[in-house]
């Protein structure tokens, strides 16, 4: 492993080893044989530290249905972050088009039309539409793992656009899903101690588009909605946010319709882990071999 | 479980159970906790039968570098099943724009840009280009199990947008890959066959599109470079393939420049399981509820 802090430098030793396989895209490349195993491990025992709360395990494709993305809002705040989905649905004489406009290298996007699905742009996304109406006495607790997108090309190896989410999401009164945000802060942090991780936590912000999402930026601070686990793993100085803890208030109750039992919306909470930003965080900290990381870790991941 | 065979009735079936978590988008839904547990078993099951050839394994996110894309002929063939990724580029002027837009309901296709990805059409299609120029005197074998994207929405449980295919790829002479991909033809068939599932076999083409592509259907069929894995599902009389095991000749070897140690160019084939549909053909032979499986099966999977 390199000594020291350098986007570049850790770069190379994740492609050196085999460890992500590179494409022409910034933040797009493939993962291999080992990096896969410690993502798996890492990812089952998240499963593990929430096994006693008991949640409805979902899964959903890296699609998601665009009407629920138009009403979720994001477009306001993370334009520039978004990907919509656009297919072909022309005739056999725009195909010809098509298909000459392709083998010339000339761009081909007006043969695109907009399909009802977009990248699903945070994991919790489909979950909240699936609750529909009063939610149940106790609420819900959802445990899910996705594919999400971001279009922020870069060459920084944890800045990608293709990348696991997995999250856990409470939905119920305002004391029961900030008790059980706070909670995660502290169970997430120790998980990350437990693995021999630096990782500290600070209040953070999301970041929203243009000079009206700078005044939202302050807001989500000062409100302190999202807490971020961060290690350092490109730079010292600025550590990389490996996991977040975010209270929403009533913002997807109120977009989705989610109500109480005894009246009033629904509140909701989520807890995230950047699959492959906590798994960088393991190879940068301990070095480029599992097989030499510390006993220690290595008994908390290869049970 | 419905006796017989209907699609609507399957579905309603699978929903009914919290098997599936129904969107408004046809061919786009959410997977419940039994259904990803029954899922990840036969991926298990999968990697047990595969273990003894030393696969290399690679991941890749569900997005797919357009260079690739382009180059891959993809969109000659099949340019209806392509989904292409666009996104917002445009300024706080834009932006403004675009919000008013959605809020009002109205199209915003205009204020998104082609990126440099596309979503993966089929889950080999990464890894050909990880592997340039001359291949290893044995040749390349490979694990990978991704997100693929086809654009055919539709109310039928099995023809779904976005779903994993679990895929062995095999580079190398044509000696050896096409005795590497009629291995996996009878090993597949056994395997779905231990699982008490009434599979057969078929020659099969893949779906090209327009007048053009008709003749090409007659060609594949002819050299017999796909044979299906078929289950009945939905119908009786027209089973849904479920797995496939294909010769690409050196279609990939060409387009990709893969060239063999002694000269020439690579040939390749793939065998694929389509994951999310073998799920469903157990789930239809056995019944909604695992727990009440056969013996023979349950032990097959909860090993």
């Amino acid at each position: 492993m390199a000594e020291g802090f350098s986007s570049q430098g850790f770069y190379d030793d994740l492609v050196k080893n085999r460890l992500i396989i590179p494409t022409s895209v910034p933040g797009v490349f493939g993962r291999g044989t080992v990096f896969e195993d410690v993502l798996h491990r890492f990812d089952a025992l998240l499963s593990r530290a929430a096994a006693p709360d008991g949640a409805e395990v979902m899964r959903f494709p890296p699609t998601l249905d665009r009407k629920v993305f138009e009403k979720s809002e994001y477009l306001d705040s993370f334009p520039q972050l978004a990907g919509s989905v656009f297919s072909f649905t022309g005739t056999e004489a725009d195909h010809i088009q098509l298909r000459e406009a392709v083998h010339a290298g000339r761009p081909w996007a007006q043969w695109q039309t907009m399909t009802d699905v977009v990248l699903t742009p945070a994991a919790c996304y489909p979950v909240y539409p699936s609750f529909t109406g009063t939610i149940s006495e106790t609420g819900h607790l959802v445990d899910i793992q996705n594919w999400v997108f971001r279009h922020e090309p870069s060459p920084e190896p944890t800045r990608m656009q293709s990348f696991r989410m997995r999250e856990f999401v409470r939905i119920g009164t305002a004391e029961v899903v900030v008790a059980w945000r706070d909670m995660w802060h502290q169970r997430g942090l120790d998980l990350l101690h437990s693995l021999g991780l630096p990782a500290t936590s600070d209040v953070a912000a999301d970041p929203f588009f243009g000079r009206l999402g700078r005044m939202l930026v302050g807001n989500q601070l000062e409100q302190k909605l999202k807490f971020e686990g961060l290690v350092p793993v490109i730079s010292k100085e600025q550590p990389t946010a490996i996991c977040s803890f975010n209270y929403h208030q009533d913002h997807f109750g109120q977009l989705f319709g989610l109500k109480l039992p005894k009246g009033g919306l629904a509140q909701t909470a989520c807890v995230a882990f950047g699959l492959e930003r906590c798994v960088m965080a393991l190879f940068k900290t301990h070095g480029m071999v599992p097989s030499s990381w510390p006993e220690g870790v290595r008994s908390r991941l290869w049970v």
